[in-house]
C-alpha cells in the first residue's frame, strides 16, 4: 500500500531536474522549483517506505556533523532521526568543547570536522546578518576542500535555522498543508495569515514567518502577513514574498491587525518574533559582550511587546476565519495562556483543539531534512529510493 | 557451545505468553512474572549470542532516546551499549540544550523526540514522588500519539531508576545470582540481607533497597531488610515486599540491626541511602529552587547519618553469615573504608573480595535494558531471536 | 584503481608480523616496527577503499567509548569517524556528568565502560607525569577484566594524546611525509626541524614535539630539534629519540635557534609548547586546586614567552631552508600572526602557501585511528581488509 504509494511518487521525482546533487540548502529563495518540489516528494517517499517498514539506510557509512549555535530540540531530534533514517550517524559540534574559541578560521574547522561527513546541518539564528553568511562561509570552505582534495567528498551545508530562513521548518510545514488539503494543487488561492502573536518572552528569531511568506506565495497561496508597528521582517524577505505571490498567481498582502489578517483565513500561523531592530541592538551588543546592555535591551523589548497584548489567537478570532474553522498552525513550542505562561500566543482551548495536528505538522521534520540529505549527497535519488524498495529490507521486525 | 544455550533458553521462552509488546517496563512490581521471566531468560539468550559471536542487530534503524535527570555513568554506558547491541541509536536529551525550560508540556516533549524512537530510557530519582509520576506522564502521552497518528510506533518507556523502582538494577543482580546460585530455583528459602550501610554522602535514592525487597521477595527468597530507626523505604514497597513473600513461599522480615540481618544471610546487600524524610524535604526544596535550606538539609542528613556510623560490612559482621561466606553485592560505585572514603559502607578486604564479582554483576545490566527493549519492542521475540541464530551474521571479525 | 592499490597494500601487510591484537597503542617507542608499518599500510589501505567507495564496515556491533580529558575538536572528530568507518559506534564518557566525582576507582570506572566495547581512546594531556600512567592503569584494567571473564572482550586503549606521546598525530604527519615525499624509503637523511616557535598562549603541552622526534628518526630522517633555553622537553623522549636516530641510521641533533634548525631544512614543524618546568608546576596547582597560583603561573610563563617572540616562522627564514621550499607541517590549529593572533607562530604568507597541505596532513588521522582499532581488534587484519574487497559493499549510493 504505501510501497505501491511510494513506487507512485519515485515515478513522479523521476520527471524533475534537481540540481540540489554536490549542493547546499540554505534559502527556500535560491532554489528552484524543481529542487523544492523534489525535497517534499522525497520526503513523502521516506514516509511511505517508513510506513511500509522498508529500511531506508542508503549509507553504510558517514557522519551527519551538526553544529547548533543556539538551543534546540526539535531540530536536534529531527537531525538525529533523519541522519538514522539514512544510515548516517549524526555528530553534534559542542563549540565549548572544542579549541574553536582561539582565532581558528572558520574554513578550518569546516574542513576538520568534514572529513568523511556527507552533511553538515547549523542552526545560527541568533545573529541577524551574520547566521546566513557564516553558513556561506563553511559551504565554501567545504568547496574549496573537496576542489582541492582535502575532503573525498563534498558534504552539503543544511540550514537548520538562520536569521533569514527557517526552510525545515517551513518544508515541513509546507508537508503539513499538503496534507490537509489533499495536494499541492488544493492550496492555490488558500488564505494564510501569518502573524505576530503577543509572548512573556524575549528575542525569538525572525525566520519562521520570513521563511512561511517566501515559501507559501510559491505555491499560489494568498498570503496575508500582519505585525504590531516595529516588528517588520528582513526586508529582503518581503521583496521575495511579493515577487513569488507575483510569478505564482497568489498574493502577498499586508494587514494591521490580526482581526484584518484572520478575516476569512484558511490557515493561521500566529507567533511571536522580536523587533527587527531590537534584533539587531541584540547582534551589536551579543557580538561584544555587553551582558549589560543586552538585560536593558530585553527590559525594553519585553515593556515594548506589553503593548501588543491583545494580538492573541483567541476563540474570538477564531470564529473570523473561514467558517470559522481555519486550520491553526505553530512551529512550537506555542506560548499557551494558561498552560505555559499567563498570556501568550494562544488560547488554551485554540491550541488544544489543534494540538495533534501541530504535532503532525513536526513530524514531517525529520523526513524533509532526510529528503535534504539525499537529493544533495545522492546522483539519482529516484534510483536509490527505488532500489530500496525492490531490495525491501525491513526496518525492524514486525 | 553458547548458541545451543542460547536454543534452548528460546525454547523456554516460547512457552511464555509476556505481555510487554507495545508496553512499558517501569515497576517489577507492577509486571507479570511471566513477563520478568521474560526478560531474565531474553537477557540471557542476548549474552550467550554474544559469546558466540552472533549479531543481535534486529534494528535497521530507529533511536533509542535517553533522558537522564541525574548524573549516571553505568547506566547511561548501559543503555546506550544495549541500544547498540539491538542497532538503535542511543539519543540523549540534554535538557539543557533544549527549550524545554520555558513551559513546555512533558507530552509535546516526549512526543517531539518520540518520531522515529523505539525506546525512551529515564533516570528521574531525585524527586520523591515524582519520578514514576514522570514516566507515566510520557508513557501516556506517547500512547496517545501512536493513537492519534503523530507517531509511526509506540516507543517503550524504560525506567532507568525512578523515586520507587530500580528495575534494570535489580533485574541485573537477581540475573547475577541466578549465574552464582545456579537457577532461579536454587534462590528459593536462600535469606538475602538488604540493608543500610553507613556513607559519608548525602541523598542516595531509595529505589535500589526497594527494587531488592519487591524483587527478591518474587522468586521465594527470604528477604531481611534492616535499617537504622528514620530510614525507612516508601511505604507501598514495604507492602509489594509483604504480599509476594507471602504469595510465593519466601519471606519478608525486618531487623533493627546488620547483625541480625546477616546472621545466616547467604546473600547481603549493604548500601547507604537517605531517609525518607530527609528525601521527602529535599524534594520540595528542589522544586522550589532554595539552595540555602538544601545545604542545611545536607548538614542534618550527614549528621544523622554519623550517628549509625556502625553500620559498616566488617569482615567480622560477614563472618556471622552463612558459613562465612555470604555472597556480597553491591550496585556500585560502593563507599569503600580507606579507598573511596575514610569510613563508609564496607571493609576494603571485603570488598576486594567480592570485586570482580560486582563487575560481573553490573555485566548483566546492558543485557537486561536491551531485552527490555525487544520485549516491549518486537511481536513475536522468541522467532526474532531464533532468526538471529538461524542468519548468525558474526558481530565482529574472529 | 584504488582497490588495485589496496590489494598491494594487503599483500604488503601480509609479510609484517604485527603483534598488536589485544592489546594498546599508547606509545610509538613501545611499539616495534612492524607495528608501526602496519598501522600505516592498513591506515593507506582503509584510504583507499575510502576512495574507492568500498565499506569498511567490519564491526556489526561494538562499541568506542572515548573520554577526553581536555579539549579536542580534531581528534573527537578523528575518533568518531575512524569508529563510524568501522562500524562501531563512538560513546563518549563525559567526566562531569558520572559519579566518577567522587572516588571511584579508575579500574571500576573503565570496566564499567567496557561491557561490549571495542576501543577506548583516551586524551589525557593535561597533567605532566600522569597522563601516561592513566592510561597504562586503564589499561592493566581492562587486561584483569578480560581475565576475569568480566569482560567478554579485551578492548584497546588508544592514545589519543598523552602527557609523553600524541601517536595519532604523529602517524598522521609520518603518513603526510610519506605521501608528500613519495615514499618512507625517500624520507631517509631528509632534514626535519622540529623547533619551538612563539605563541601568545600559554601551556601548551609538550606531546607533539616529543612524538615527532622519536618517530622521526625512526624512519632515517635526520630530526633537528630546537628550542628556547628552558623549554627542554621530558628527558626520556630525548633518550629514544638519539637511540632511534643511532639505530636507523639518521641523525638527532639540538640547535638553539630556528635560522640553525631551519638551515637546508626539508620539512619544518614550527610550534609552541610550554617550558616543562611551567608544566610541572601547572600540574602540581591543578592537582591541588590552586586556581591563584594558576592565574600567576600563567602570567609568568606569557612573560616568559615573550623573550623568545623572535622565534617565527617568517618567510625570511623558510628561505633557508633546502632551495626555499622546505615543507612546512602543523597539528593544527596554528597562532598565525595577523590571523588568529597579533604575533604567533608562523607568517600570515607561509601558512597560506601551505594551509590545505596542513589540512590534507589531518585528513590522514581518521584512518590512522581506524587502522590502531583494526590492527588491536581484529586478529588477521589483512583476511579482514580482502574480505571487504571481495564482498565490494559500497559504502554510499554513487
Amino acid at each position: 500500500m504505501s510501497c505501491d504509494q511510494a513506487r507512485q511518487l519515485i515515478h513522479k521525482l523521476q520527471s524533475l531536474n534537481p540540481t540540489l546533487h554536490n549542493s547546499d540548502f540554505l534559502l527556500t529563495w535560491d532554489q528552484t522549483d524543481e529542487n523544492l518540489r523534489a525535497v517534499l516528494l522525497v520526503a513523502e517517499i521516506l514516509e511511505n517506505l517508513y510506513a511500509a517498514n522498508v529500511s531506508t539506510r542508503v549509507f553504510d557509512a558517514g557522519l551527519a556533523v551538526s553544529n547548533f549555535r543556539d538551543q534546540s530540540t526539535r531540530t536536534r531530534f529531527s537531525y538525529a532521526k533523519a541522519a538514522n533514517l539514512l544510515g548516517l550517524t549524526a555528530c553534534d559540534l559542542d563549540e565549548s568543547k572544542s579549541q574553536i574559541a582561539h582565532g581558528e578560521t572558520v574554513r578550518e574547522t569546516a574542513n576538520m570536522i568534514a572529513f568523511t561527513a556527507e552533511t553538515i546541518g547549523i542552526r545560527d539564528d541568533i545573529f541577524l546578518g551574520y547566521g546566513h553568511a557564516y553558513m556561506k562561509e563553511v559551504a565554501a570552505a567545504v568547496d574549496e576542500g573537496f576542489r582541492e582534495n582535502v575532503l573525498g567528498q563534498r558534504p552539503a551545508v543544511i540550514n537548520l535555522q538562520c536569521d533569514l530562513d527557517h526552510p525545515t521548518q517551513s518544508m515541513s510545514d509546507l508537508l503539513h498543508l499538503q496534507s490537509e488539503f489533499g495536494s499541492l494543487e488544493n492550496l492555490r488561492g488558500k488564505k494564510i495569515a501569518m502573524t505576530w502573536a503577543y509572548s512573556p518572552s524575549y528575542g525569538k528569531p525572525l525566520s519562521v514567518p520570513q521563511a512561511i511568506i517566501c515559501l507559501m506565495t510559491r505555491v499560489g497561496m494568498n498570503v496575508t502577513l500582519a505585525h504590531p508597528e516595529g516588528y517588520d521582517l528582513v526586508p529582503e524577505t518581503i521583496e521575495h514574498a511579493g515577487r513569488f505571490a507575483e510569478e505564482n498567481g497568489g498574493s502577498f498582502t499586508r494587514a494591521n491587525s490580526m482581526a484584518d489578517a484572520f478575516a476569512d483565513a484558511d490557515i493561521v500561523y500566529p507567533k511571536s518574533w522580536a523587533p527587527v531592530n531590537v534584533m539587531q541592538e541584540r547582534t551589536e551588543l551579543l557580538k561584544s559582550g555587553q551582558s549589560d546592555g543586552l538585560a536593558d535591551l530585553e527590559k525594553r523589548c519585553l515593556e515594548q511587546n506589553r503593548s501588543f497584548m491583545d494580538w492573541q489567537c483567541t476563540e474570538n478570532l477564531m470564529k473570523q476565519t473561514r467558517d470559522g474553522k481555519a486550520l491553526y498552525m505553530h512551529c512550537l513550542p506555542a506560548d499557551i495562556t494558561g498552560v505555559s505562561c499567563d498570556t501568550g500566543e494562544v488560547d488554551a482551548s485554540v491550541f488544544e483543539r489543534y494540538r495533534l495536528a501541530t504535532y503532525r505538522e513536526a513530524g514531517h521534520k525529520p523526513f524533509v531534512i532526510a529528503a535534504m540529505m539525499m537529493l544533495t549527497r545522492t546522483r539519482n535519488t529516484a534510483d536509490t529510493l527505488q532500489q530500496l524498495i525492490d531490495k525491501g529490507t525491513p526496518r525492524r521486525p514486525s
